[in-house]
């Protein structure tokens, strides 16, 4: 009978547990939308208890569940500001037999809601989870809260996580600017992004002067090719000097297979593309084959893989985005007592500052799907990021220093 | 007649210009040094001008000087918290002829006084200089300032940059460590530090609890061998059922031969180990195929490469760091007063709270030479590095952030 089984249900069900769990690659943020579950449901008493499941769909299949009622308000705040899972993340989609085995544990544990945190991925499996109780007649609240560096989520205007990822990456090319401004030189920075270009665009988001770097930025929206590539790193090199390249992990050839990957996928069928400096050493490999015959003088080419720090890192949190990561679990609690099921989302307030409300938006329209950074912030050139899209990300990722010149 | 000649110069010499280089590897304090000496020197009269080179030696030879006389707080402020050399940088040892070179500029110009900003291939630089100097019978004061994110100096407790460095990696250790408790697996994180460990070593300041990673550091003072490696690893895997690895970019076999470094080599002779991902991909490799037997289940094994952002990211100086870089430029300003030339160190002060004072050390005392990682502090297994090692690094890093448990 599917979803609009449970929307049939009474508005407000009785009580019961609660059960969260955290899903998908980590945020700097994942456990201020956890927190703000926890919070938010001990303010209101929406439930007798509130558990957490360890590594996600995992720890619900093998009753690995930890009691976060009753924590400490300094408990909660020092999860809130690390980074990474605190319950401990999972990569894998509940088969529906495993759907049934954890709708078993929910019964017999009186669990009515579950809160999931993650990405499409998440979202999906909430999904599944939402509609095999409803397959089942089980009164139970699904909730999505979304969280991703890449910032891929549909319907939402971005998704908490990114900010700070790309916080991160603005800051991280700032600094590289510096160093190849110090010791000139072709460098190439591997930015994270399977399908989405948002946190490789970032790259862009700390440049005041029409010199600074990054001269290049490739994002998976569009097919790399090696010839414009080349073409691309000898005209910026001829015009600065030296070259800073952002590129997604994520870039791929016309044949849409990604240059430089891998061959291992995880259980959602995607290609590993993370945890290796095979793509960056690969195109420092090209630049040293292409385009030093025209450069006249020995190039000296580097290339540095971002890697999990992207996602992981502790020192540079952005404070816009650790709050809306809080704000999105509080309001899944509050959503939890008015309706079935649901993923919250972000909109942005018209007006000169920056301000979002949240919403929620069925799980179906997020569930699975990637959305994609807009035309318009890629330059036609399809080599370079548009000013435009500073207007969308600066306010995510707090202001960011100033570089001084002598 | 060498250094002796140089000695026997008046103790206070005709005011004159002075010139102020930046060299090697870039770091993020470098800058706090460079505004040391412009502040000083304003502050006391020191000189009639104080010329800043571009890129080094490179720079006087190519007579190519930016005035810092009359900069105002407000540009010197934004440029000490610039990452990377303000003035450029440059990897060159001078030959003989080139310091002849120098020379010609500086006498033409009066500049009496020369400030190098750099590693130990610096100081030899200055020492060069200041040998041709002597050897010229021109007077000249010529001091080196210490900067580097290895810590590989001889003489002074440590060198200003390796704090903020070891922070960066203290850091991303930390955020990494909640990433592999989150999403289990074995993940091989590789630091800078060509000859010395002491960069490495920082991937265990923010450990707290035995479960903590990283779970092994391999550091250059000792030799690597594959097969101990994958033993190492498949016991850590056990014992924690994931493992998180700190490697040295310049661990070696017995034959004192580079794992998984290229070939291409700097003008001082030193080989390419930054600015590519091979060696952890070599190192996640050789664990793919030889602990995978032993495992029973798929390992998820990653490399990161922490890379340029060990010494160029700017979100997360430590300000006890800054301020000692700015201190051993002004100090720098004030022995030019008094001696013809130097080193400045650092000198760790007795007693319970942590304090530094400034010392001056012959050139020769530094030069070429470096300092590795003391037995002590690394494990007698060679795969850890032991407690004592936080004694002396935490007082440089300052307070790292607790990381919260459910």
């Amino acid at each position: 009978m599917g979803l609009d089984g449970v929307r049939r249900l009474s508005p407000v069900p009785s009580k019961g547990k609660a059960v969260v769990g955290q899903s998908g690659g980590p945020t700097v943020v994942i456990n201020q939308s956890l927190v703000g579950i926890v919070q938010e449901a001990a303010r209101l008493g929406s439930f007798d208890a509130l558990w957490g499941a360890r590594h996600g769909v995992q720890g619900v299949l093998s009753e690995s569940f930890v009691d976060l009622t009753g924590r400490s308000k300094a408990e909660l705040e020092t999860v809130a500001r690390t980074p990474c899972a605190a319950l401990g993340s999972v990569r894998k989609k509940p088969t529906s037999e495993e759907c049934l085995q954890m709708f078993e544990v929910f019964r017999r544990n009186d669990v009515r809601a579950f809160f999931y945190i993650g990405g499409n991925d998440s979202a999906e499996t909430a999904h599944l989870v939402s509609r095999a109780a409803a397959d089942a007649k089980y009164e139970m609240r699904v909730f999505h809260v979304p969280k991703t560096i890449d910032n891929d989520l549909l319907v939402t205007d971005h998704c908490p996580g990114y900010g700070s990822a790309a916080r991160f990456v603005a800051l991280a090319i700032q600094g590289d600017n510096e160093d190849n401004r110090s010791l000139a030189g072709i460098k190439v920075d591997v930015v994270m992004g399977r399908n989405a270009g948002f946190l490789t665009a970032a790259s862009v988001l700390g440049r005041r002067r029409p010199e600074d770097g990054p001269h290049l930025v490739y994002v998976p929206e569009g097919d790399f090719a090696r010839e414009r590539f080349a073409r691309d790193v000898a005209e910026a090199q001829k015009a600065f000097g030296r070259c800073l390249i952002a590129v997604s992990e994520g870039i791929h050839g016309p044949d849409g297979r990604p240059i430089g990957a891998s061959d291992e996928k995880d259980t959602h069928g995607n290609v590993q593309l993370s945890g290796s400096g095979a793509l960056g050493d690969l195109l420092a490999g090209w630049i040293r084959q292409d385009v030093q015959a025209s450069a006249g003088k020995k190039l000296r080419v580097r290339a540095d893989t971002f890697g999990y720090l992207q996602r992981s890192f502790p020192g540079v949190i952005s404070e816009t985005d650790a709050a809306e990561a809080r704000e999105v679990g509080r309001e899944a609690v509050r959503a939890s007592a008015l309706q079935p099921s649901g993923s919250i989302a972000l909109r942005r307030l018209p007006g000169g500052a920056y301000a979002c409300e949240t919403f929620v938006t069925p799980l179906e329209t997020v569930a699975k799907k990637t959305r994609s950074l807009d035309r318009a912030w890629i330059a036609p050139a399809g080599n370079h990021i548009q000013e435009s899209f500073r207007d969308y990300a600066l306010p995510l990722t707090d202001p960011l220093p100033e570089m001084g010149r002598l």
